[in-house]
């Protein structure tokens, strides 16, 4: 039984860059950002789609770890997968590695399922089901 | 008779900056926001209390004239002034110097007035009276 | 014979809005980059491997109208082609629109191609060549 | 004897901001680096001036929480001190409080001191020694 990793690809621009020729520390949570969005969309259920049906899904802590700096014009795969997803609670995992194959960052994003008035819910049912495969400790 | 021209300062932070050590050529539109924001607030009407009073100013253009590239640490005033304020557009141009007094980029937005619905509207006239002393063709 | 544009499609992240569910003003500078960045590699010449061979091609000036909001999830399409391509001189013009074909913006930016010390040169011969179908006045 | 800890005021922008106002996750580690450029200035040695002398501070690790948001046109004030300086290594804390005093963020930034091409060196002694007063465990 395998784990279940979402891969999105991301080509590095000069607005990510800043002197020295590497991405700014925090443009990294842009990508993550637009990793989720299209992993959620690669499981059926957009954000958008989710927002309209009264679920959101605020980051209420991140960490990440720099480990050798992505440079213009990289050809970047961001991973994705989840290490917790109970209650009201998610917790992402992403790895970033180069075309090398060399790892740029590992980090995480805890987050509250809460209504589109910013009250924490409970996960929906269907939306637990469709990320359980994702579930995991990753090695 | 003068014409007057509002000043705001900014230092460069490595996240406007890319590689090559210069400004992001997008970035200066977040500074010229910023100018322009408290632009208002000195003038006595914050950006926000107007929106509160259904009053919003999107931009429908802008245009950027690069002169020299602004670096890490230099230390910018930027110049707002306006051009044209009639009916419910509203025209406004910048100049940023850097501490040597070195041109850096010249440009404008128009602005057009709308209730928060997106509804254009004209200036409210106590408005018009704030911004007159500020529009004229500064040489 | 007809006039070659070049397309590059772009999902509108939460990282590009801002309030009132709209892409800031500012980052569609961000998009134009990596339209352009694509653009140059789909002719077989990477801004990274003009610049390992000394050529640079820094932006002077730019020009953008606003037409109507971009939002969050929407899928642009960026349409890239060229103004002119003369000398030492390059101008881009780019068209951007929804998924639903709505225009969101027009806009244009002028580019000199220079060394990588900053000095003006002619754009080389052959990437002139390459540019060549997509130099013209688009309808 | 008390902990000394630097301020930092800043006014939020609409480029900070995204969808339901608020500053979009990824911003605040700008506003951290511009706080920690300003907090260096206030102790007599710009990044620049540490730059010239071939020494920088690259982010190796952060972490945030975010504890509620911020919207447009607040005041912020970020707290800057540090957990720990010791070899190579120097470990910076922060705290982001809006105008009622309201707890926005808390975070953390992990940095290596090192060469201008990236080699690893010890914190130069005077360097240190300005920062002393800033290292403690803040409560």
């Amino acid at each position: 039984m395998s784990d279940t990793v979402f891969h999105y690809t991301h080509r590095v621009t000069y607005a990510e860059c800043t002197i020295g020729n590497h991405v700014y520390y925090g443009r990294y949570l842009d990508l993550l950002e637009a990793a989720r969005g299209e992993f959620f969309r690669s499981i059926g259920v957009s954000l958008q789609s989710l927002y309209e049906r009264d679920t959101a899904f605020p980051v209420i802590e991140c960490r990440l770890k720099y480990k050798s700096p992505a440079r213009y014009d990289d050809r970047l795969v961001i991973e994705v997968w989840l290490s917790e997803c109970e209650g009201a609670r998610a917790g992402f995992e992403y790895r970033v590695l180069n075309q090398s194959g060399a790892l740029v960052l590992e980090g995480g994003t805890v987050h509250v399922c809460t209504t589109t008035q910013e009250k924490p819910r409970r996960l929906p049912p269907e939306l637990k089901e469709l990320l359980r495969p994702f579930v995991h400790t990753k090695v």
